[in-house]
């Protein structure tokens, strides 16, 4: 048993946080949020970096870095903001899916301008009326030779909306199959006609935007089908624990810095002639919730070390997932207590994590989803 | 023992909810606050309603009305947002201050504007480095025979930028006097030379504003003295019941609309084939919320029942803060997972729930600050 | 709106109190409790003071008390503990059952002797395969001319092995019928041939005792039947809410002694030379506590009060139930904090609270069961 | 990074549960805490098995095991019940700081008794009046030329009674020297004229027992001093890492017992027709309970991992303290939830659960000891 991270680990450890420093510290990444603004250097910086080829074979560019290296690297941009770790980690998601799934041409095409940071993939999953029950989703591509034709409203896609970006996206391709059954997975560009992005305004995430597409007739070539016609539901099976593993170390990040930065104000805010940290509610909150966040972490790492090494861990996933994001609310809200008005003031960080923490425990599943999911690895199937 | 309300309290009850649904909904509340609006109409409607008068003797224009009759008010005003409610509440903590510890001359030139819907009181105590410990305060008031002559910061201040509001003050007039024994209460002017106000960005509350206040050589007429000399720390703790009372009540008012909508929500969405409320955590999640409400409230009600009765009620009056401001953030938080993706779609009303429902255990006195009144009443001087 | 008690509520809370101070204070109920023995000069005292025939009409003897008036005598009672609440409280619930549905000959064989405390009932409803689907029981009892024939095993059948007792038994009489249809309420003597008791261990309510009863060709008069036959479905739905409401008094009476009694011992047992109830953790602790349990009591008293004007309140019982049961269990790990190594010691009544208090959340409708009975009340059918 | 258990340690979890199963599991751990026996065998089994010299050195018969090797064993005994679990680490603890502290002479004398399970020792450090603040305590030991005479009282002195003690006891040599600084550690031997142990009636932990040791000028001979004169506080913070870090893999133990008992029972248990565990409020409640268990196992590893590394893990130590014993008081928690009723009865092993969980979160340093000293690592000095 060993908790530490290796040599390599903690120099990635160790830059990644001076990136954050200089690049994208919490007050750049706020600014950014309330300013809507997609910053095209920081992911080109990512991209000098290595990072955005970190986990893909040498063979094609890559450093063949594990899912435990993902995640060391995420919790320290998480330390920026959700966003921004969402920045990198969202991209990987579909990433990893096309790379395991995907065509040589289809990794031809799209992985080097994602390893440079030049385009990236957003997720259309969701759809208005679809949520946690994602096969329940109605979006039809209908066969028209070497095309589909695709129709129907997409929602919650995150990114769709930048520039470089190709939308991976779920459709219906048989609609008399039993509805895990009739799904597929296509790329569609978003300039394509027949697509419209309308931004839906959120309480946070503001970078990398979340969006309404509305797929009229649009016209997708075979060619950006990624893996088996109607065998969607397996593709995205295989990319949820990936999903959970790599969210749940942003979570991670996201929440050790809101302690942080409620510890610094506890410790130099007084209060009755002393620092308002040294009185023991706050005391006490302090310590429980750092327990937590150790508690938190761990269960991320497990679970990214039982993927990197090939075993089972949808039960794990789940687990880190509903620990890292609840830990991050439970962050925030403490943050915001220490803090008091400062941190209803704006101007402060704690603000930004109020609004950004709250779609911890709801987009990538729900907490109630993934409490399913552990109670169903237990034998209790409860819905 | 009796819990039900009078035909009076019923029908003014009656009154409030439709005035909300006609005047005020909370989707009009999120517009005012989304643009930082300040609706005057709402006001002097409030004012030909004749609430803004309620509380007063019939004598100087008022209808005798009581804490709970306030209350009862509040609470339906709150159902809109805490802000509207405090558009009302907040008018009254300083304005039966004034009549409590007000001379004569000082009623008869600031409340019959105040009846109105025309002028408003804004409560200035808090200052940049003092919150909980509010007798710290340092703005310093000098006597300079028939003024004083006023220099400091105050902070946090709500409403002082609007117009028709005078500031009620409190200043330092006594620096060698111990903490308590040397404050003063003065009414002030924010358009004398001297005054600087600065809005604070903050994540709600933006219909009243909360502000800075720059005092630099502020001069203010001695007949601006409410109550004695060196006599404010009591001034202030006969004001902090009703305050905590009646922001109670605003507390119940948000946290009930909050499940309600959440509710409304949780029946008319569905997943996996049924309404989502139908599933257990959640019908769980909101029968324990409704319980927790419902506890808040009768707190908030025994409290007020006491204070109109003219018993001592600085317990009760504190049990009602805490629990209600804490119960209004639970209910953001719950309402918050059962919208899920559309309550973090700033379409949402909930999603200004949960900018506006982490002010309650802040302002007007933290949790931590009525925990600690509480157990002094128990016998436990904790800090 | 009156929170407060009459005088006549408050003299019998006050002989109540003094009652248990003298008869049956924490340190004897928990020695009867230790011994397993049952008092029984306790029932022939409740029943000289009167309160045995309390809520009865003065016609039959009785007070014409209110529900309200039982609850404040129970709450007192309660601070004893919940068993000896129980003595009191589960005489009551069938025998207003009784006093509701049965005939003049049942009210004039059983209520006096219940009113000077010889006589008692035991409700006999759970069997062992039967807990909160209360509906699904199997006891059978077949017609056999003026007499039923009763076969099956009653479990969790509080009292019945007492001298002076008589089962309230709930059996099915249609086995055809839908099973909320077929069931009707017979009163059973333990000395009948064919009835055997076996007391059943348990952590706690060793007065009272927990038995299982087996019932082999019993035969039962049918001048026995209570209610109508095939209705005891509407009978059982009669007495929840009494119970629930009776029930919630106690658990209100027994959190108030249990936080009173760690009140005590923290601010006597010193430690880093303070009283520990002087460090905050502990005083928010209790400051906290404090404030539930008040919450707690209104909602009892708030249900206790609309039962007594015959207003529908089975969503305020199921509240009260759920609330004070659960602050019960809150206050005894909170005060085996405070006691810490002394509440782990079996010398300290804090023991006894803690192996009774688990109680109060299971029997009388679990926790689960009072939300989904909340629930359905906001329309949320969730089983 | 690896969380897995290395192939020695796989094997000797296996070994560790079958032992269990055989010889000491729940059913029979209750029935010798219910008796309060005393197993003798258990103890020689332990020797037989080579557990009880693991850690020691082979130079001097032991397995040079690792603490994560006492942690694996532990967590497995702890399924039987914290007591069984404590038989063994409870040995240790005291043990190592003999071979940490002692001279050879000491461990010649000592350690091989234990090895065979023929010995053990019980520490004698609380006092009635001193807890959480055990410098604060009060027993002296006189310099009486080759011997100490000692005076006082101990209390919560744990197996002080069974045969083949020796106590560990903590006294104060220097009365007026600061009180960090004037105590020692002598090792007495119960049969000593002037010892009298009292053995405390406490609500479990019955195996090993609970005892106050009267000391009235008991003689001590002073090569049973071990380490320092005067520099005990050293030799027991040195000890405290080990104490907390073993106590904490005990309680995972227990909560992962609790919860496999209790998702047995949901899996069993049908009510309305279906498994008790399908119904979501359950099946939650269990997930999320396995979640922390995980979670608290992982705190604890960590922290064996570091101790065995000789890295400084007070903090986590604490950590893991906090989390694993919090965790089993709320194992025992739901799982009285889920069993209901056959919960309260004593005979269900979750009964005796419920009595024994509680004391984990306050013998060994109570949970605000432990947050404090994670507090105070933060740089937060709270009390």
């Amino acid at each position: 048993m060993d908790f530490g991270l290796t040599d390599e680990q903690r120099l990635l450890q160790q830059t990644a946080r001076e990136f954050v420093s200089k690049v994208c510290p919490p007050e750049q990444a706020k600014e950014w949020d309330e300013a809507g603004v997609y910053p095209v250097e920081l992911f080109t910086q990512m991209g000098d970096m290595g990072w955005l080829s970190l986990p893909f074979p040498e063979s094609i560019g890559g450093a063949d870095g594990s899912i435990v290296d993902l995640c060391v690297l995420i919790e320290q941009l998480g330390r920026a903001s959700l966003d921004i770790a969402m920045c990198f980690a969202g991209t990987f998601i579909p990433g990893l899916t096309l790379f395991k799934w995907g065509t040589p041409e289809q990794h031809e095409r799209y992985l080097p301008g994602m390893m440079e940071g030049r385009n990236r993939f957003a997720m259309a999953m969701s759809e208005p009326d679809v949520g946690s029950d994602v096969a329940a989703l109605r979006t039809s591509a209908v066969d028209d030779g070497d095309h589909f034709i695709v129709n129907g409203q997409k929602a919650w896609c995150t990114g769709a909306g930048l520039p470089g970006v190709i939308m991976a996206t779920y459709v219906r391709t048989d609609p008399t199959a039993p509805k895990h059954k009739g799904m597929s997975l296509l790329l569609i560009d978003p300039a394509s006609p027949g697509v419209e992005i309308r931004r839906t305004p959120t309480l946070a995430r503001h970078i990398l935007g979340t969006n309404e597409v509305f797929l009229t007739d649009v016209r997708v070539p075979k060619e950006n089908l990624v893996g088996p016609l109607n065998g969607a539901w397996k593709v995205m099976l295989s990319g949820l624990d990936v999903e959970k593993i790599l969210m749940s170390a942003a979570y991670t990040g996201t929440a050790q810095s809101t302690i942080d930065e409620a510890l610094a104000y506890s410790l130099e805010r007084e209060a009755f002639g002393r620092p308002i940290g040294t009185f023991q509610s706050l005391a006490h909150g302090l310590a429980d919730l750092q327990t937590e966040i150790d508690a938190a972490r761990l269960l991320s790492f497990r679970a990214a070390s039982m993927l990197s090494a090939g075993e089972p861990c949808t039960r794990e996933g789940a687990m880190a997932k509903l620990k890292c994001s609840e830990t991050y609310v439970a962050a925030a809200r403490l943050g915001m207590q220490v803090l008091a008005g400062h941190g209803f003031s704006t101007e402060s960080v704690m603000s930004f994590r109020w609004r950004e923490s709250i779609v911890a425990t709801i987009s990538g599943g729900t907490s109630q989803i993934q409490r399913n999911a552990i109670a169903r690895s237990m034998g209790l199937r409860s819905y």
